[in-house]
């Protein structure tokens, strides 16, 4: 599980200014019909072919956002390319584009970089995405990755935040909480490797959770599905901080309450027996941890029959007159107004701020 | 000189994950035609109206980019939109917008983040530009900041790194080596403050370089002033990372070598004074320090007449057809073959790649 980083060992240096950032992105082809120029001049060139232009930037940090004691360095890579396209598949445009910032300290070889720059270029394949652009420079302290993300969408597609009206349905995709309890799993089995590093522990029973959080994947599918089924949606945001913060978000930009029923909240069983073997209510984790990357998004309550069936869509609640007041619905009696996560608690957590 | 930091300190964490960010960019208008929706959503919304699109990202960390001993918080929020939208003007487009994402420890109050948020604000204001995005993120390290500049041009109006022929004329605007030797009085200045707290140095005979390194600009005048003398670069780059790097990147991509006049290189006075004090050759400055943001571009030789008297702008060498080999002549005879800094160098020093 923890990477031995001192096998190879090709200082940058070996590869001077002009010769690191050719090396790394020499196997980096354009896929994207909209990419003109990418990387290797002053700036990146798009011709956004009629659309709206939607860009958004995320900043990983070690030891915030990331522990590389046992998060691999080419899915950190990976990673970082879905954090970034998942907030342009939020407002149901499609993902293009993406740079990159690295800041990197000379401890790292040439190698790592080579394996962050892996895990981009496997996820841009997957995807379709362009890396267009960013910057590599030298870091005293620790590693950090920003990334801006580039989608384009005809107007009428754009979703935003705002938008969800009373009565409106409160939908959810895929299942939440595997991330969260995934990284629970993983810095218990860092603290155990800690103590006794001959430890060879099975992992396999929390093969889903750890994916969900050791190699997340996008939603690049919903767009399309809510097409298929002919629904627009009339707020949308992805869940990247945690259930209650993104549902916040929804409220505070719609002007509207939300009514979250707590039962019909998508869990894996994987969540279940993990979350009970750590003693963690699974709705707790679900709805303060975070980087699930599904998609949260209302609907008018006519829309119900077209996604009641649908098993990639959980209806999880519904939106009230009452501005900005969230409650938890649990059972038929209990009522818990749902707050977010103080920027305390976010400043000693992996959390970030739209 | 050096600020106090501990006069106000409203910890973060009494704003909370919402308001912060409300906080922090209450102030910043939409002013830019090409933004549909700024802050506040899971990515911002532009509207290309007809053009194409070019995207810049740099990162600036501490300690590596910037002093926060001798870097005023305001200044540092000025500096990071000029790093960026520089980007853009190099490629002859007219800057826009700009997504900065911000990585702060909790060392930090409010009030230095209110700090950085108010250079931010005064260098959109000045340039015109809409702050539409970013992240605020805590750092268990340094500050960290990064800069993704958007800007928006006619597919003609584009100018690249390739395209400088043979016999076309280098020519650089305003004048070079005053943020590099500003930089050298900051960090003397620092040494001493340290060992002697009482002092109050008279730094006004550095005015110039000092305001070259902690205030620079960016020359989104060229642009115009290039069409008003109906000229069109053939290449063009911006000085970020000192003058022998940049001729090394148009020689590479534009598959031309470059004759440089060591004579011809526009320098101020205060640069030539303050090199001399340091002892230091003030040509070795220009070619390897960097943050000037003046613009370098090759235009043809027909062009001469169109140029040659304009103060600001100097011919300061020619385009051969040795490919990628840069020769430095020295009065008539000395002729020294110019290399870029290697990545060790790199490595200790403020420099980062593109």
């Amino acid at each position: 599980m923890i990477d031995d980083k001192n096998i190879f060992k090709t200082p940058i240096s070996e590869y001077g200014e002009f010769g690191i950032i050719k090396h790394l992105t020499k196997n980096f082809e354009i896929r994207s019909p909209f990419t003109v120029k990418g990387i290797g001049d002053d700036a990146s060139v798009s011709d956004p072919k009629n659309k709206k232009v939607l860009l958004s930037s995320d900043i990983l940090i070690e030891n915030v956002h990331f522990n590389l004691a046992y998060t691999p360095l080419k899915h950190l890579g990976y990673k970082v390319v879905i954090a970034g396209i998942s907030d342009i598949i939020a407002m149901n445009a499609s993902p293009q584009q993406i740079l990159i910032s690295i800041g990197v300290s000379n401890r790292f070889p040439v190698e790592a970089l080579d394996e962050i720059y892996k895990g981009i270029h496997i996820a841009c394949k997957h995807y379709n995405i362009d890396l267009i652009g960013g910057d590599t420079v030298s870091s005293n302290s620790g590693l950090v990755l920003n990334v801006t993300a580039v989608g384009f969408a005809d107007e009428n597609e754009i979703v935003y935040r705002k938008g969800a009206q009373p009565n409106d349905l409160l939908i959810v995709s895929g299942d939440l909480g595997g991330a969260y309890f995934g990284l629970q799993v993983l810095e218990r089995e860092n603290v155990a490797y800690k103590s006794n590093p001959n430890l060879q522990p099975d992992l396999s029973e929390y093969s889903y959770i750890l994916e969900r959080q050791l190699k997340p994947e996008a939603r690049t599918d919903i767009k399309n599905l809510l097409k298929d089924m002919d629904i627009h949606p009339t707020s949308m945001i992805d869940i990247s901080d945690g259930l209650a913060s993104e549902i916040l978000h929804l409220s505070d930009q719609s002007n509207v309450g939300f009514s979250l029923y707590e039962e019909k909240i998508p869990i894996d069983n994987q969540v279940i027996t993990t979350a009970e073997e750590f003693g963690i209510n699974p709705i707790t984790g679900i709805l303060n941890g975070g980087e699930d990357y599904e998609l949260l998004f209302t609907l008018p309550i006519t829309e119900t029959d077209k996604i009641k069936h649908n098993p990639n869509f959980s209806i999880i609640g519904h939106a009230t007159q009452e501005i900005k007041n969230v409650l938890i619905t649990k059972g038929n009696t209990q009522i818990i107004p749902l707050t977010a996560q103080g920027w305390e608690a976010y400043l000693n957590k992996k959390h970030t701020i739209k």
